[in-house]
Order: C-alpha cells, then structure tokens, then sequence
C-alpha cells in the first residue's frame, strides 16, 4: 500500500478544507479496503507493552501518518508504577511426547502467555498444565493472557487441543528475552488555532487481536491523517501506547501537556458488526460526551450511550482522579461483551471494512461538532430581524409549514444570547448540528450574527 | 349586543372583587353567546396589518372593553423592520372569459391576496395562474395567503373551483391601495398595586378566520373588561396588535414599559374543539409556565404542555433574546395542528361558545394564581401550631383520614417558611391552588400566618 | 424474660463490635420471639399521652434499655400547646336497659374513648347514641379514638355491636381522672465520638394496638439495647414519646440538643407483613434518606420510598420549618393504608415475629451507612496505582471478567477526591455500600487511601 491513498490523497493538498468535505468526501469502499489491508498486515506481529513487534507495529502505522516514535527506559518511574524490562520473543513451542510439535508461536502468537519469562526444558504434564490457559466454555478459542508483572512461563490453547493433550513428557522451548530496554509509544501533534487540545488514544499491545486493537490503531492513524489536511481550530494529539502502563508513562512524563487536552476520545474495538457506543468521560456531561451523543443520536443508526466507570480502556487512566481529562471512549460493541474478546476468535474476519468507515465517519462528525461548537451573538436581539428583505425567508405568508432551514435560523438567532454555544441549541431545538451550524453560517454571512470569540 | 353583558356586569360594579368571584359568577351559556356574537360580527370584515378593516375591528372591541387606538405611521423604524404603507381593500374581483363573476372579495375576502397590490387587466389563463394560491390536499378549502413585504398581486380559492378554470382570458379587477398612512393597534392598562406588568397580547390581522384570530381578540377583550371590575396587584396591559409587525413595533416604541412586564400570556386559537395547550415561554420555568401547567392539570380535563419553539405567534417576538420576556402561549389545538388552519375551515362553526368560555375561564384561573402567589411566614415554625385550638381541626382524633382543608393548613404551615410560594407548595403536595389559597387565608385570619411582602 | 437476652447479649460486652457484626450476629427466631413477647405484655396496658399506662409501659422498656423517664407538669407551655391535664382511667361500663355489661375497658381498652372524661349516670339510647363510635364499613372492628383535648365522654364499640343496642335506658360508668399530674417521656444517650446526633423517635401513647405502636417501642428499644454494645461515630439519641404533643414537648425543653440532631428515624408500625416504606425527611435529599433508601434498595425485596408529607407521625414536628431536622420515618405499610389500622383489628396477630426482625435489622444497616459513610482521598490519584504489586489484584490479565472486589476497589479510588463519601459512590456505582466499604478498607490498609477526617 501507498502512504497516501488515493481516497482521501486530497485532505492533504496544501489549501487546508473543511472538516465536513474530508467527511463527505469517505469513499466507503476504498477507505475500508485500505484500512482492512493495513489491519492485514499487522496482525501477524507479536505485540506487547514493550519490545519489537511494538515497535515495528509503530513503523507499519507510520506510513499512514507521521506519528514520532519515543521510548522510555526500563526502571523509569512512572507515578505508582515502573516501567518493566523489555520483552521480546524469539521462539515459543510445545512438543509432545512423541516429539510433534503442538504448539508454536510462530504459526499464532497468541499460544504464548504474552510477557512469558524464558524456560527451556521437559516436563510431564500433569507440571504442564499448571502453565496451560484454555477456555472451557469457549473450547475452540485461544485465551489472550499476560504476565507483565509477575514472572512466569505458560501456553495458551484452545481446550479442545487440551483436551487431546496425553500424558507423557512434553519439551518446553520458550526462547523470550527480559532485558533493560525500553517502552515505545507513538505520538503525533497537529496544531490548531488554540492550545487547546483533542486526544485520540489507542491501545497497542495486544498481539493477533483484530478488532482489539488493530482496529482502534488503524482507526486512530487514519483519522490523523485526514485531520493533518484540515482547518484546525484545536490542536490534535494522537497517542499509541500499550495499554495501562503506556498510558501512565505517557500522562507522568508529560503532566504539564496533560493539563492542555480539553476533549478526548479513547478508540478501540471499532471494526466489529455491533452498534456504536459511547461510554461517558468521567465528567459525565463533559462537551466531549455531548458531541459525540449529538452524533450518535443522528447517525440514524441504532447506539448506546454508557456512563463512566473505572475499568476499561486506558480512559481509567486520563479519568482518574488526579487528571479527571474529559475524555471518553466510542467503540462498537464494549470490550468483554462480544464473544470472540481476548481470544483467537477477534480475527481479520471479525473486522468489517465498512464499520471501520462507519466509525471514522462518526470520528469526523464528532470532531465536527467540537470544531464549530462556537457560541454566537445575535446582532438584532430585539425582536427577530427580518430575515426577508436579505432573502432569507420565503415571501408569500401563511402557510402551515415553515422549511427546516428557516427554523434552523429562528433558533440560532433566538438562542444566540451569547450564552448558547450551537449543540446547546442542537439538544434544546432537537435539530441536526450541521442544519445548525449552516444557518449560523447564512446568518453570520448576512451580518445578523458574529460568533462570540473565534479563539475560543 | 349590549357594551357590558348581564353575565359580567357586576365585575364592574364599584367595589373590587376577588378574581376567584368572577370566575364563579361565569355562566358558560350568556357568556358564549356574547362572545360569538362579536365574533360573528368580526368576521366579514377584512383585516390586514394595517388598514380600515384592522381599524374597524379595533373599534368594535372597544365596545367590550376601552382600549386606546395608537396609530404608527408608515416609514417609522422599528428596530430592523419598517412600519410599511397602509393596505385598504376597495373590490376585488376576478371574470371569466364569459363575463361571469368567479371570485369577488365582498363575499369572501380569503380571495385575495392580503396586501395585494392594485391591478386591473385582463390575463390569459396561463398567465393568471402564477397569481392564484390553492391547495390541492384540501381541494375545497380556500387558503389565507399574504404578501406584505414583495409587492405583488393574486387571488386565492379552491383547488376545486380552481380546477374547472376553463382557457381563455380572464378580467382582473383588484382595486386596493397602498399609500402612506399607518399601523393600528389597540391598548388597555388596567393599573394594579404593583408596577410589575402581566401582557395579554392578541393577534388581529387576519381576515376572515374565526379561531386564528377572532377568538382570540375576543378573549383578550372580554378577559379586559372582567379585570377590570377585578381588585388586583398587578398592572395589567392588554395589546390588539397586527402579527409580527404589530408587536415589534410595540417592543420598539415601548422598551421600558416591556421591562415592566413580569408575566405574559399570547392568546390565540382558543374557540376550538380541541384541548388546551400551554407552550412555555423561552425561559421554560418562569412563574407564568408554572401558574399556567398548575391550571391546566388541576382543570380535570385532557391538556398538553409543549416546551418554547422560536416560531408561532408573537410569544416569537417577547422572547426574543433582547428581551426575553416571561411569556407563554396558552391555546387550544396548536397553530398548524388542526386541517382548517388559516383556510376558509376556520370559520364561525369551527368556533365553540362552550370552548371560549372554557378558555376564558382558564386564564382567569391563571391571573388567580400570579394574583395570589404570595410567599408566607409560619408565625409558629417549631412543631406544628395548635389548630384545634383555634377551631381549624376536628376535635376527635384517631380517624385515618384527614381532611383535605386540614392537609393543606399542614402544608402551608410546613412549607412557609419563607423561602415557598404557594404555588412552590402546590406543585410540592400536588393539591389544587385554591385549596392552599384558601387554607393560607384561614391561616392568616388566625394570625398563625403572615404574607412576607404583600406588597410584592 | 430477661434484660439481656442471649441472642444479642454479645453486644454489650466490653469491648465494643462493629455494627455489621451485631447485624451478622442477629438471630431471626429468637430476636423475633423476645420482641414480640414484649408487645405480648405491653398489649393489654390502657396508655395515653398521660397517665399511668404510659408510665408502666416505659417501664416495661426499662429491662430492654436503660431509659431514663422525664415528667412534664401539667400546665407547662411547650411552644403553642399546654400540657395537658393528667389522664388515669380506673373503670368504664356500659349496662344495658336489662343491666347486663354491654361494654367493659377492662376486657379491651379501646372501648373507652381515649381521654374521656369521667362520667356517671343514665341515659337513653338516643341520647347515649352521640357518645358512640363505630366503624358501619368495618362492622366488626372497635374504632380508636381520642378526645384530649375537647372534654367529652364516649365509647367505641364495633358496628354489629352497636346494631344490636336496643332502645331503653344504659347505665354509664365512666371512672376517670383529669388531674393536674405530668406527661412521661422515656430518653436513652448513647455516647459517641461525635457530638452529631443519630435521633430514633417512637410513640407509645396508642392503647391496645399492636402495630401502631407497639412494633415501634419495642425494635426502639432493642435497637437501643444494640447499639449500646456497638463501637459509635455518633451519638444516638432514642426517644420514647407521646405523639405529637410528647415530641413537640421535647422539642420545646431541648431546643439546643435538637440543633445536634444530624439524623433522625421515626420508627412506627414496623411489625405487619407489608413492605418496607422509607417517607423521606422534609429535606428530601439528606444523607438519611439516602441511606435509607440505599438499605432497601439493597436488600433484594420490594420496597417503597415516599415524599414527605406534613401528616403522618412525630417527623410531622421535626421537620417543622423552625427545625427542618433531617428525619425521615421508616415503616412497613405506611399509617392508614391498612385496614386494622386504628381499630382492635391492630391486635398481636397482626404483628409478626419475622417482620418485626427484619425492620430492626434495615434499621440497624442504615446505621451502618451513616457510621461508616466517610470520604476518603486516594493518595495516588495520578493514573490508577498499581494494585497488583500489593497482592490487590490478580496476576494474570487477559480474562474478560474482573472480580467485584476489584471494581469496588476501581470505583473507590476512581471517585475518592476529597468530594465523594461512600455513599456517593455507592449510588453511582449501583455497588452494595458494604462492598465499597470493604474495598475503602483494604485500599486504607494498603496506603493508597485515607479517610479525609475520621472525626467528622
């Protein structure tokens, strides 16, 4: 694949658009294609908190945007945490008895407990299975398990091949490595007219899962792409980091930035066939949370809206209470609550092209709606103006129905008291954001009304 | 008809009354009557925002209640609007290819164009057709139409009628004129103990519709002279004014006095059969919105609330963002809700005698609770005062159930404490006003309660 | 019985046990039958808002707890009332014409109207027919009424009774005393480390009913009996009272000690076999309430929560605007939603064992709540800390189901910032209060919190 498909090639001319041609312009078919071949290409790798199938995963995404790669070293403290020795993996398998390979990592990373300590050597299996991790419930699927923080070897594998496992001595060879090195995340920061940032945060570390991450990851770069071509009020930081522990090292090494992110977004879980979600930022009713509920709520699409709660993405960590960011997360279906979660089932096959679209389109909208959200000031507030004698009202009266675009005006300019930002009047009038913002902009154009402070 | 009914008259009388009086002594039947009967005089006439007809209208009201005529002359400013030239109607009327009269306005003066401008000549059918409004959905109605502010001329009939036109060459004669003169509108203040104002604003330019507006001209004037004879605390200010012009004009000539203006009611469409519905003021809480729901909802009947919309009548103009008066709109079936709305439908038997006085009767009930609102002090706030001893509680005790004029001395007591109206309590026990009013009353009288500031 | 019996006598031993352990420790069937033997002694006492029969049945109270009995003279002003002349009946009679014993108190107390006065003579049926009280849509059930305050004399019987009185003369015998003497309130402090006070009001001046409000004196008195073993944030105060006039009494001599009161139950009918009914203070929103309302809401039956209404039982008197203390009242079928309420169909049956356990024992959780409801700051508010490294978490990740003990342990330090009591975060989490506080104590014994202050 190209650095800059085709399909969205023009976000990047040097005349800076709109952000609502970049959405009008999806081409649902291309861009799905070129998010799914990238998903392709990932998956394969072993990712985890640390180490080179990070890094690489960070390089592949670095053709779709510029994100700057850095890395932290072993032993940085971190607030309560410390930052782990890297881990990389050469070789995992599992032989049997009679000397047939069972299990090896290079055919699916997922049979290796992630961060497993290096261990070489045979053992009979009734010692086996204390390192073995398998579903009964779901017996076709490999379990997705880690041992970051205690150290340990083990396998993980689906239980029907578990259950086929027959005693005897089994040889062991898991060639991992835990040395001093560092952690790696990815960063890129696109400025706008104001300090004021919008984060956009995906989790990195998970190995062969589809839809959990790769589709965030792919999602999150994508987006920056299409933003770097756009008009920007806000400044726009994305972050790819490994999951908890990425994030935390991220927000103690850069407290002070920390303090500029006014909205954000957790993405994760965004290629799967379920309806999108948003899950409320801390806050509860933060404008992030109201952008994206406005959305949702006229996406014409069935969605669900959840209130915070401390256990998730790494929104626990940019809503604790110490940074309290307004940052929430829009998935498609929650994590824990499609079957194929954390096991081999989260495939490529499992990762709709056209959702990944539909996700990036409701990406757009609500950043949209946070870049326009602006609070305007009526210029004749006694009274209504007369919108006729500008054309902007139909001349024959008494008709029973009055368009949509004209409403759309009357709220504007009823509301614009400078002290309605327009998804106020989005939620009180019940209308679309973008009728709303078209008629600010008609009105503004024929100088009824100014926008309060352009900066802010 | 008489300039003061028998039903009514001793409103007049020379001691003031108890509003509550008024709206006892109503007799649905006298009362019906009366006002139908000047409606059906109002009818024929054709009315514009501006002009004989308006004038005329005007004038015939006065014989219910002595409203002021003000006249504003054409070319005046009123903050973005300009008051237009005056619009009489002498003839108008359209013959077909055979000499045959198809429309004249002396029967129907839907038929023309309001504010049509003057014209005569003869028009082959294709060309005629550019000037003639119909409605095919509603094939035998006549529409209303207007073009106040682009200069044009039309005439409006059945799609029916409209349909049997036959080709040829048509004569039109519409003998109107548009000169300088002015805008009319009525006035009435009926002074109160309090400077704090409460509006009753009509719309009176539409021609020949009984429910939109007819019914609601007269309601504000017979609401006029009842409140007359009726002792009050506030000023009363009651406006006949043309649509939209009518009351922009008012705001700009009059701002100071609209900053008097403490509650406001838009009267309109209250003859039909249909229920009563409050839309609420911009504010959506103000005390208006409460007096009126708590009316409503204790009036036993069917009834609906409807939150504020920058489009109806002139509830549009009195919040507007620069003034943003405390006014709501009590109606029966919506503008635009009902199939003859602003068609030939709306006429005299689309009007009820039984619905106006229902209506009548629910705004004095309003104008009861803003008079009697008053926030008391409990003289005895620790422990409950002894009531039996004062002959307010029956002297056998044990019984399950108290009664209902006992319970609601128990909740004015426990709630006066100073920070709760009466209408906070009814809204916080659920029971009728005039039974807390009452109970307040009793209270008073045995010196156990004080109103904190009658005067406000 | 005894004055400790052995299924609660732990409580008081001398060093002093977390109240969960006291509820953990509560026998259904013996706590059951040792209250209900109480209401067994209490039942056939004749007791009034004065007299002898309130004062024995005190008494009767003292071997549960250690209450203290305060006498008010007659004549002494408590705020707007007096207190009354002391009441003692000796005898009443009613003979018929063929001088037979029609009705005798000393078979069932509720024949004689309460606080009648004393009477001697003959009189005709129609006559005597004024002095009667029956229930026509309750035919078999003997009404309770009272007259204290008017001087009358009287006899409740049941309807089917009274409809066989046949014409003649009766012999009336009514041997009471209106004395001057003194009211009797029963009071017990329990000292705790605040000075706030935890108030329990009951009423003991009904005569032989069960229910209403035997049930109530006695889980008081019980509770007290608990409570006293318990180690105590707060200082609880238990009040055992005539109503109304013995509430408003105390509130009138204990003017600055009811200012301490921070949280109040009224406790009253806690024995038939309906559901619990929290009626919430006339604050609405106070920490009782919610405290309450958070006990039932756990307790995995049906309930019922109600707003406060200025009728009901003594709260009528705390939440008096010259209080507005924050009390609320906890019952099973709230007062007169029951048909033995007031009549003698209120007698021992109706009052079960069960039920009776089952209040004390929400009563005794809802203490739990206010005593351990504190609020804690998470000393490690930066990101979340690392829970795994001390053994609070689990080591392997992965799995999609995290423990409810580590949600609770999530939540606590998610929204422990200074602004959030337990029992904020119970609400918002929709988490068992006591789950929460189990996790506040691990993470406190972990380091990673701390109470923000212990004392208040």
């Amino acid at each position: 694949m190209t650095a800059m498909p085709a399909s969205t090639a023009r976000a990047r001319s040097d005349h800076l658009v709109d952000i609502r041609e970049v959405v009008d312009a999806l081409d649902p078919q291309t861009a799905g294609a070129e998010m799914h071949a990238i998903i392709r290409e990932l998956y394969p790798i072993c990712r985890s908190i640390t180490g080179e199938g990070l890094r690489r995963s960070l390089r592949v995404l670095q053709r779709v945007a510029p994100l700057t790669l850095h890395e932290v070293a072993t032993g940085t403290a971190v607030f309560d945490w410390t930052v782990p020795r890297e881990w990389n993996l050469t070789a995992a398998r599992l032989s049997g008895p009679d000397g047939e390979v069972i299990l090896d990592a290079d055919r699916m990373n997922l049979h290796v407990l992630n961060y497993s300590a290096p261990f070489r050597g045979k053992v009979r299996l009734d010692e086996l299975e204390k390192h073995l991790f398998s579903l009964p419930e779901q017996p076709s699927y490999i379990p997705y398990r880690t041992s970051y923080y205690k150290e340990d070897w083990g396998f993980c594998l689906s239980h029907d091949q578990r259950a086929r496992l027959r005693p005897g001595e089994y040889e062991v060879l898991i060639d991992t490595s835990l040395t001093d090195g560092s952690l790696t995340y990815g960063e890129l920061v696109l400025p706008g007219a104001l300090t004021d940032e919008v984060l956009v945060s995906a989790h990195c570390c998970h190995p062969s899962l589809a839809n959990d991450n790769l589709s965030g990851m792919v999602l999150a770069a994508t987006l920056a792409r299409l933003l770097g071509g756009v008009a920007r009020r806000y400044t726009y930081r994305f972050l790819f980091v490994p999951g908890t522990i990425g994030s935390i090292a991220w927000l103690a090494l850069n407290e002070e930035k920390a303090r500029r992110i006014a909205h954000g977004l957790v993405v994760a879980g965004v290629g799967d066939a379920g309806r999108l979600t948003y899950k409320r930022s801390r806050r509860g009713d933060a404008e992030i949370d109201r952008a994206a509920i406005q959305v949702l709520a006229q996406s014409g699409q069935d969605y669900d809206v959840r209130d915070f709660t401390p256990y998730g993405y790494d929104e626990r960590q940019y809503c604790s209470p110490g940074f309290d960011l307004a940052v929430g997360s829009l998935t498609r279906t929650p994590h824990g609550e499609y079957p194929e979660y954390h096991t081999s089932g989260d495939n490529l096959d499992l990762v709709r092209p056209d959702r990944l679209v539909d996700s990036l389109r409701r990406y757009l909208e609500v950043f949209e709606v946070l870049e326009s959200n602006l609070t305007y000031v009526n210029l004749f507030p006694r009274g209504e103006p007369q919108l006729g004698k500008r054309g902007l009202y139909g001349s024959v009266g008494g008709g029973s129905h009055t368009a949509a675009t004209q409403i759309a005006m009357l709220w504007v300019l009823n509301l614009s008291d400078g002290s309605h930002s327009l998804l106020d009047i989005a939620e009180r009038s019940k209308m679309p954001f973008a009728d709303l913002r078209r008629a600010a902009q008609a009105l503004e154009a024929a100088r009824l009304l100014r926008a309060k402070d352009r900066s802010g």
